[in-house]
């Protein structure tokens, strides 16, 4: 039997969206507002979803408290209060931060970290009307 | 890689269920509230998502301002403060404007308007308790 | 002591915004989409304080199933699924089912029915980002 | 064409996650403060979601009124305040109530009650941020 | 000028409301479900708004961190995951733990704890759709 | 009769916390993780109640629509995607913008605006957890 649980995090960052390539009016075509050069910001919701099968003594596919820390160790505590652009963290350089490239970027520093269960989606709201989601393919 | 990028738009309408081949009783034993003549409301909430690839450039599967004009202009700007029954729009008479028929129509009003991805769900929350999902077959 | 206890409740209804004495293009001047002949609705979510001093057997200032049975049968069950212009209900021929207008009389139509603590505010929301109070003078 | 129908129900309960077997250390290293011998409680939200063809006549694919009618009877009235551990409810003895494996009895409760279309998924919020789906495999 | 500042805080916790003087019949007859001998419980949501002068140089009326460090320290790391009537808190014996007692007794804990700025409303969601507050007078 | 009318708008922005006056030290003692030199951001939730005595033809207080679009031709589409730091806009330099600074300026931005009702209360909501009032004195 395959259980799926959820977490939900949350992270406050800015970001810009700019292509150094592009001209700034190529720029302030294609990203609109977001390519305002002071950057912007949004308060992020993380929810992370793993399957596996309820152990049978416990019934957690993951204790769910230690899958808020490895969350908050591994992603939200390094991403909040941050520039995605600017600030040290492991979206490669010269990847646009956008939720769908966030979503798989997420997905791979997640990933090793979780064992006994599998990763299964992770959702990003970059407001309460847009967010993105990545499966692993 | 495929990323799902999702859009919230919101509409407002009225509308009534009701089956013109069948008697007021019968229609009341199976609509309820929902057959008075007069109509009642709701503030729908349409939830769109695409997938596709990232653009390596952009890092946006679809840009989410353009996914949310085509929402817009040819969903929601359409049934806005409408009379889902009653207002000439894409629903085909005769059928009923529940919840489940609209997302069905709204799907194939949608798909022809979206290149470079793929409509992936369309959801509409009738209430904040009652939503209908559609994929597409 | 004065504590405040607070109980939402929802109704689902068409309305629509119409001045017979004006013409039809000063109503869609006025009204803008909410003069729509057809009609269009909401989800109203409905919020009622009461206040007074805990009892101190009980902790209650007011049973709060009783203050949402008293809601229920004064208010959202006369209203729910009905169409605030053309329904037979408490809110008197010509005036505008504007949310700042029913506030007023639900407030007019709960006042009588609760003794032993007295009601504080009336709070309805038409949609999440619009909603209308009253406290009585 | 398959569509899927979701509705939302809620319910209130005390529980504790204890494992007889354990000494206290160890409920308490396993489960933290969820071990706490008095119990602690939930607002538990539960989402259950029904797939069908809709029907041609109604647009429904099953009235949602009685989907929400069978989940009180058969889950919610059963469950809401309730103590998940003491309380004789459908949670076999000696099975946590974890929101895992609540989702797989609120399946199995669900699953007979349902006719002309099929129980699609059973999620549970334990929170807010946390939450479980069972899919039925 | 004054500044109301507001921070938002949650626990979890199990309670049973019921009065030793009254018989089984009284206590089911006033209290109903949540007089159950076995407990039921929520999540509690804890709304607190303090109100002062911004300072000029730090333009804060009081630090938020600070703010969410009282009322994580005094309130709710006490009283989550516990049962409010059977656990040694702040609450006097005797005294029935309804949000309106709740938020009496919550204010009398934070106020002491509060310098610089003045304690304005104590606000407790015991769910949804039920709150109480308390104002200090 | 005074009603009060409310209407919700939203931008999202960066910006950062930090006193030019002290060192490096001490502006991340006071403000921890908001001094990050690189900006953090937010969806900040602007909440805009005036209050006045509703028409007798229109049943309005004020037209909801004027409203929305005094407050984001005022505030939001000049704050949204900007650096609340950096960018032009009507916060004066040297002001923190703390959400509490925020709704004072916001205040006497949006009150010659409005005719026939009166500004009651401007509420910014930082994150879902944290927000500021002010009511003008």
């Amino acid at each position: 039997m395959t259980v799926y649980l959820t977490r939900v995090e949350n992270f406050n960052a800015a970001h810009q969206l700019w292509v150094d390539e592009w001209s700034d009016e190529k720029n302030m075509e294609i990203f609109g507002k977001c390519a305002n050069k002071n950057f912007h910001g949004h308060n992020y919701k993380l929810v992370v979803t793993v399957k596996g099968s309820p152990d049978p003594m416990t019934g957690f596919v993951m204790n769910a408290k230690r899958l808020g820390d490895i969350i908050k160790t591994e992603i939200t505590e390094i991403l909040d209060h941050t520039n995605l652009n600017l600030d040290d963290n492991f979206l490669p350089e010269g990847i646009q931060p956008t939720s769908e490239n966030l979503v798989i970027y997420i997905w791979k520093q997640l990933a090793p970290h979780l064992n006994n269960c599998t990763l299964h989606r992770v959702r990003l709201y970059e407001t309460e009307k847009i967010y993105a989601d990545y499966m692993g393919e």
